[in-house]
């Protein structure tokens, strides 16, 4: 059994997924001093400050909590499969609106400022993820919370869906680092040269991210991490199987 | 058998080989058309034409020749391991060599024009991303062409060899979107946010980059396309499993 006793896997899992969060906050923390220190703070009055929300908002909602609305079926293990589908889609929903908000403020700033929106390739693949990472939680919910597709739709939809998944959490990442880029060279390009401590931190803010997407990558692609299904839904799967491919080989 | 007749999976690999293909060739055009349109064209002078140089062989090479290294066990799928094995070496060597010139010409250019090295984030991802490239050739020569690791060592390392694979893939995407952002405020700042078509040529080559790594990542990482042992390779598998697991269970 997977739970029973010292399992050096279980182990190795723990230790990953617990870097895994310290990394996260790591970036988050980083995000919001790099906003709150160096960059004067937040408001949510069209100002430079409303700005700063942008980061900190894309950090927390399409970095972190995406990250762990994916892990939570690596942690969750013993829970039903539906409680742990529900907790994945209620983080991805939180995830969603701490992002919206993010969005909401930079249009919003560039609006007050008269800045134009939607020319630089930050803009373009920062929102390109956004509209991806909204419909495939649409596509979530009807095909795997809602009952509108069939069994087989399911089955077939589901690698897609999880590809999708750490695609749009390594285009987040990716968006994330363009635009820490963008706001450096828009903010510090004279001293950038020189590594300033507000380029140290901001470097180094990307360097996380990119561990931060390293390791979740690993802990959801390795096969040895998979949630073992529970005895019902075993049963359940080989009653699918049965039914689709007959009889002859009830089990793989 | 895998290759006998129509067969919907291998004719869906092609159409997406040939789709990573033309992403990666018009990938390499829109640098070398950027570099050469707009940026002055290319020398070994120091001046900033050698720099565009740097744009042109790190597509070329981290991103198209590494992707098509991978790309060559789903493609090669009736040759012998070792044959295959030769080419991902070989092609991965030429990208390496790519890589190194274009990273010359940056350093070159930056100390022929006394631009300090090494302080973006750009560069902090891009020079990682190479040095790991060149760790992830030496130790897979080393693991797998030359016998110096045993073949239950070599069975471990596999994974993390691969998995090591599609994250440098996936850096040096990233890094060349980086340094797109870098080298488009830094010549094109003031007139950027009015698209020019400079502007519009280097969005696109971004859009493409993105494109070109998740059709890539999605033919590595899909089941269905892996490579196929061929009838020896079978035999030592079963061998070698017989060896370390016992006679008790030869077939998986």
């Amino acid at each position: 059994m997977d739970e029973c006793g010292p399992n050096p896997r279980r182990s190795m899992l723990t230790w990953l997924v617990g870097g895994s969060q310290v990394l996260g906050l790591v970036a988050v923390v980083l995000t919001g001093v790099w906003m709150g220190r160096y960059r004067g703070g937040f408001a949510w009055d069209g100002s430079a400050q409303e700005f700063n929300l942008h980061p900190l908002c894309m950090v927390l909602g399409l970095v972190f909590l995406q990250g762990d609305a994916i892990l939570v079926y690596r942690v969750f293990r013993n829970e039903s499969k539906k409680s742990v589908k529900l907790l994945h889609g209620t983080i991805h929903l939180l995830a969603l609106i701490v992002s919206i908000v993010g969005i909401a403020a930079v249009f919003d700033f560039h609006r007050a400022s008269q800045i134009p929106d939607m020319y630089s390739l930050h803009s373009w693949c920062g929102l390109a993820t956004l509209v991806l990472f909204c419909a495939q939680w649409v596509l979530g919910l009807m095909f795997f919370l809602f009952p509108v597709a069939s069994a087989w739709l399911r089955a077939v939809y589901l690698p897609l869906h999880v590809f999708c998944g750490v695609v749009l959490l390594v285009m987040a990442i990716g968006s994330c680092l363009l635009g820490m880029t963008e706001k450096l060279l828009f903010s510090i390009r004279t001293t950038y040269s020189t590594l300033p401590p507000e380029g140290v931190l901001a470097n180094s803010l990307g360097v996380v991210l990119v561990c931060f997407g390293i390791l979740l990558t690993f802990i959801i692609t390795n096969e040895e991490y998979r949630r073992p299904p529970n005895p019902e839904e075993l049963a359940l799967s080989v009653h699918f199987k049965t039914l689709t491919e007959g009889a002859a080989s009830p089990t793989p």
